[in-house]
């Protein structure tokens, strides 16, 4: 459609959505919770300054239900939830009022128009990060302020509100201790939350949305290998493209997810667990499945180890466990000798580094896993394979960061990436 | 997230959901509704056949509350819904049931679950089409087959479920029907429907939909130029791509389209109505705003007149309104002499006939607008003059174009391409 676009519209959106407006430094505090509807029109947002997120004004309204909680072992990702969230579905009226009070609410499904431009037009982003239980019982978050960031830029590139990352982490941090009992105890085990922002503006138009809503729901899971690593199998697809350069590949929408389901399930049909995305005439490896993807390769002239990650150029998601990485990598693997590198990597390299005994290991990274050990890469029809022996699930750099990167979620070792609630 | 994907999922999903179950030929029908939960769970995909659309099944619940009419001349797009709509939203409990039967209800809201995938990962696709009034007051659809072969691929590209082509149709059509009080009877106005697929499934794993509802809404709308044709200014793009080849930017994905409005905001604050995407290093024309292009252009050594758009190579959105521009060139322009072209076209080669006076007319082409006429095109911060003089607010083609597209949606011209409910 070419309805015009006001150009106050655009410096408005600017001024007011599209960019953060606070600051992300490492923030001090405690805990959270639920946003509520925003709603600010871009040519109101010119001359009044919107509410921001307010932890002071946070309700509590527990569900006077509680659920039971499941046997952890019989816990699936993202199937079950706790009792409450905090959404306030009807978005304001007032132009100017910015973000309402948050709510935490009991669990409950969102009511909304079927014109509503979440349904048409994609306008979703989101965040997955989890609680954990310490020894001691409290509950802390990893790095909240990472994926508080990378929310808010994932809203603006969308024309969705941005917000006070420190007063949402700070809601976000009441919400887990209200539902700390169902984090069960156990190492590997945590609360799984989903921070979601989507337009709930009401019309056909493919304009930026006059209202969003801010959610968060929480679902307990349990360790990714319950039994220990279990090394993959990934088909590199090339005949399918995740992201490319000027697109919106580097952020976390959902417009990214849904067309990634079937090269996934190609790859599942020839008895891969993932796929492994290629760019470009070079075939550079991207990113595997949803996770970021680490090369452990030895240089073929000179014997140097060096980790390799994909740099950040747009086609990346810039992973909070892909960043852990690599600063546990520079501070803990550079004074043994590795090269820690952001770099460009093609499967061509990787191949021949394979069949000449160099590639040490490969590795997935994200959230749900903390590390997924690879054991081939099918490229081309042929198996390359990718360092472990015949009776190894994983190895050494992946097994070795996964116990650094829980030491800090778990707090046995305090530091600052850990947020305790 | 690394979960493994059962092969059989894979062709499971590719036996039932990823391929339309009924070729696509011109159907031959009577009318149209909305449809309801979808439910197949992949597994049990392979050994049952699910139920597909059938419209002898149609419940129609109608509204008890009319909603009043609004004075067609105060329309504007998407803004107001008709008494009624279809979805079922509770899914289905029984895998191998797919689709239910369609039910119109009175318009509602949508409640799902807060962990609903369509708030999360994008599983959503639509189409955008019109119900028309002829002059003996029937009601008219103008080509539907189109729109029902675009949305069957926009649905197996991500998964979703597809359906019958002729049955959907027939539920649309009796819809249009149930609504047309909606349809002003005035040449230009008429009633947009909006069919809808959203996933329904309530986890948070990125897998395909188990469920899914496809509702359609109608919004009457006036036309897109009240006062007669006025020419916009577009603002050329390099700095953001909407589609590359490999990706989904040939399908009718709501990840199409959030990406979209920040570059046209861009655009609207340097006073350009809408954007124009260009692609690659060569800066190729591809889209502008969310319609198809057409450049009108004299070569440089002949003098031939040629009609060109992009072709489809994966990058263009297989506009209906393009198809139907190229066919009525190649009826009634090659006779008058003209050359008409789906290829590559270049913003150099654009800016170059501009120069030498050889660019006759460029116009965008729609289902909201039918054609566009652009009078400037401002590329590295140049003006490119695209031929208009300067009383003029559109071109011969585009004029034309229009006068000949109405006449058959309208059924002034009895053709194939119109459908009478």
């Amino acid at each position: 459609m070419l309805r015009p676009l006001l150009p106050r519209c655009a410096r408005a959106l600017r001024a007011s959505a599209a960019t953060p407006r606070l600051s992300y430094t490492l923030p001090t505090f405690s805990s959270q919770v639920t946003r509520r509807a925003y709603s600010i029109h871009p040519e109101a947002a010119s001359t009044a300054q919107p509410v921001d997120v307010d932890p002071s004004k946070l309700v509590i309204q527990k569900t006077q239900d509680p659920k039971p909680l499941v046997d952890p072992s019989g816990l699936l990702f993202g199937r079950n939830f706790t009792g409450n969230l905090f959404p306030d579905p009807p978005p304001t009226k007032n132009p100017t009022e910015g973000w309402r009070a948050p709510t935490i609410q009991p669990y409950q499904n969102l009511s909304l128009d079927p014109a509503t431009c979440v349904f048409h037009y994609g306008f979703e982003c989101f965040e997955g990060m989890k609680a954990y239980k310490d020894k001691a019982g409290k509950v802390r978050l990893f790095r909240p302020d990472k994926n508080m960031e990378r929310f808010n830029k994932s809203a603006a590139r969308i024309a969705l509100p941005t917000f006070s990352s420190p007063a949402l982490i700070e809601l976000i941090s009441r919400f887990a201790t209200l539902e700390e009992r169902f984090i069960p105890d156990q190492r590997g085990y945590s609360l799984y939350l989903r921070p979601t922002m989507i337009g709930t503006q009401k019309t056909l138009g493919v304009t930026p949305p006059g209202s969003a809503l801010l959610f968060v729901i929480a679902s307990p899971v349990g360790p990714y290998y319950p039994t220990g690593f279990k090394a993959v199998s990934l088909e590199a697809t090339d005949y399918a493209v995740r992201a490319w350069p000027g697109g919106v590949g580097d952020k976390k929408l959902g417009a990214n997810y849904a067309p990634c389901v079937l090269p996934q399930l190609e790859a599942a049909s020839r008895g891969f667990q993932q796929n492994l995305w290629l760019f470009g005439p070079e075939q550079y490896v991207t990113e595997v499945g949803t996770m970021n993807l680490f090369v452990a390769i030895k240089d073929k002239e000179t014997g140097q180890k060096e980790l390799v990650t994909a740099p950040l150029d747009g086609t990346i998601l810039e992973g909070v466990t892909r960043d852990s990485i690599l600063s546990l990598a520079r501070e803990k693997l550079v004074p043994e000798g590795w090269l820690v590198s952001e770099r460009k990597i093609t499967m061509p390299e990787l191949a021949e580094a394979s069949a000449e005994g160099r590639l040490i290991e490969v590795f997935g990274a994200g959230t749900a896993a903390i590390v997924s050990p690879v054991r081939t890469i099918s490229w081309k029809g042929q198996p390359v394979d990718c360092g472990l022996k015949e009776h190894e699930e994983s190895g050494k750099i992946a097994l070795r960061m996964k116990g650094w990167i829980e030491a800090r979620q778990y707090g046995d070792e305090e530091h600052e990436w850990s947020y305790v609630c």
